[in-house]
């Protein structure tokens, strides 16, 4: 059994979209950011960063959302949610996991937090992030053009599901993910699963819905 | 058949250790930084983003240094440098290679290149850099203290060699991660290890090595 600690939309949506489109039994436990319960002695008990999300496995805590993600995926490879080891598309998932995870999602962190080091810094992190989060989009956007129409080619893996988490992310930039056609094409995509419906009423999400 | 194309020191660095603990067969080209190669036609046919490593398996080029490592280490699971797949230690692994992925490594990134996206913020940006890596270092003392030797544990992993190219990056930092007696206990014990002597004379490597 899973039980999945989250806050509508943060990181933890790519987890919750990973658990739905596995169809695996699992309970949400809300963290309400706005009361700074993520700081609470008992939520840094089981996550010591005080982040979403957390994916309690058999009473085991765990964290880090893309790394949960690929957990799941290979804890469950009935769902085909990622090339098995040894594939020929294996690298490429990996490559685009780490991409995601390394380029991407840290430019998110510095968009949303970029006074988190550094507080006189913040205006210029700010803009660096929103430019270094456009270069990559229009890496990804040029990727589909090319090995689309999905992250990984002709297959749903879920690569998708984190870019779909990260470009409702950029929805209220000022050049959101969906201003590139390609992208907007696959959100489009990968919003028509069920899982979308799905994780959004869960979360309660309304925007970008 | 390995092909990996290097620049001494660069996070080529993370795939070349796991290349010779694993033992697997390799050529090394090197990439002349300075000289812009990376940035050559020839390169970008195999790396678009530019950048190293690129590692050739079977004549078909990968990129990305975490998703490498992570790679080498499931294609030779006989060298055991990852826990397997069902194993109770594969969420950790996978929870500290992408915490490294994206936390830690992106703000080396921001340390070296603070003007990649907005020059006139390099200062800003570089400081607040700096004071993210002190908090990580600070958290990876931290649970090596408490859960060490290494950072799975009783187990050496390739996620020990990640953290080692990272503590090589922040040698001539103001506080360098050998600062922290954890860190500079495991940076001692891996460098003891032949790997580290063969990487160094490989590529070329005096300082630190």
């Amino acid at each position: 059994m899973y039980r999945l600690y989250y806050a509508p939309g943060s990181a933890n949506l790519l987890v919750h979209l990973a658990l739905l489109e596995i169809g695996a039994p699992h309970e949400l436990k809300r963290i309400d950011i706005e009361k700074g319960e993520q700081r609470s002695a008992a939520y840094l008990a089981i996550n010591p960063n005080g982040v979403v999300p957390t994916l309690m496995i058999d009473g085991v805590p765990h964290g880090e959302a893309a790394a949960l993600a690929m957990l799941l995926a290979e804890r469950h490879p009935e769902a085909t949610l990622a090339p098995v080891p040894g594939s020929t598309e294996r690298a490429d998932y990996l490559q685009w996991m780490l991409y995601l995870a390394n380029t991407l999602q840290p430019l998110f962190r510095q968009w949303f937090y970029p006074g988190d080091h550094l507080p006189e810094g913040a205006d210029a992190i700010k803009q660096a992030a929103r430019a270094g989060i456009e270069k990559c989009w229009t890496k990804i956007d040029a990727h589909l053009a090319t090995h689309g129409p999905y992250l990984l080619g002709e297959n749903f893996s879920v690569v998708d599901l984190y870019a779909l988490m990260l470009m409702r992310w950029s929805r209220n930039m000022p050049k959101p993910a969906t201003a590139w056609p390609q992208l907007a094409a696959l959100a489009t995509r990968l919003k028509a699963r069920p899982s979308w419906k799905r994780v959004c009423d869960a979360e309660g999400l309304i925007e970008w819905a």
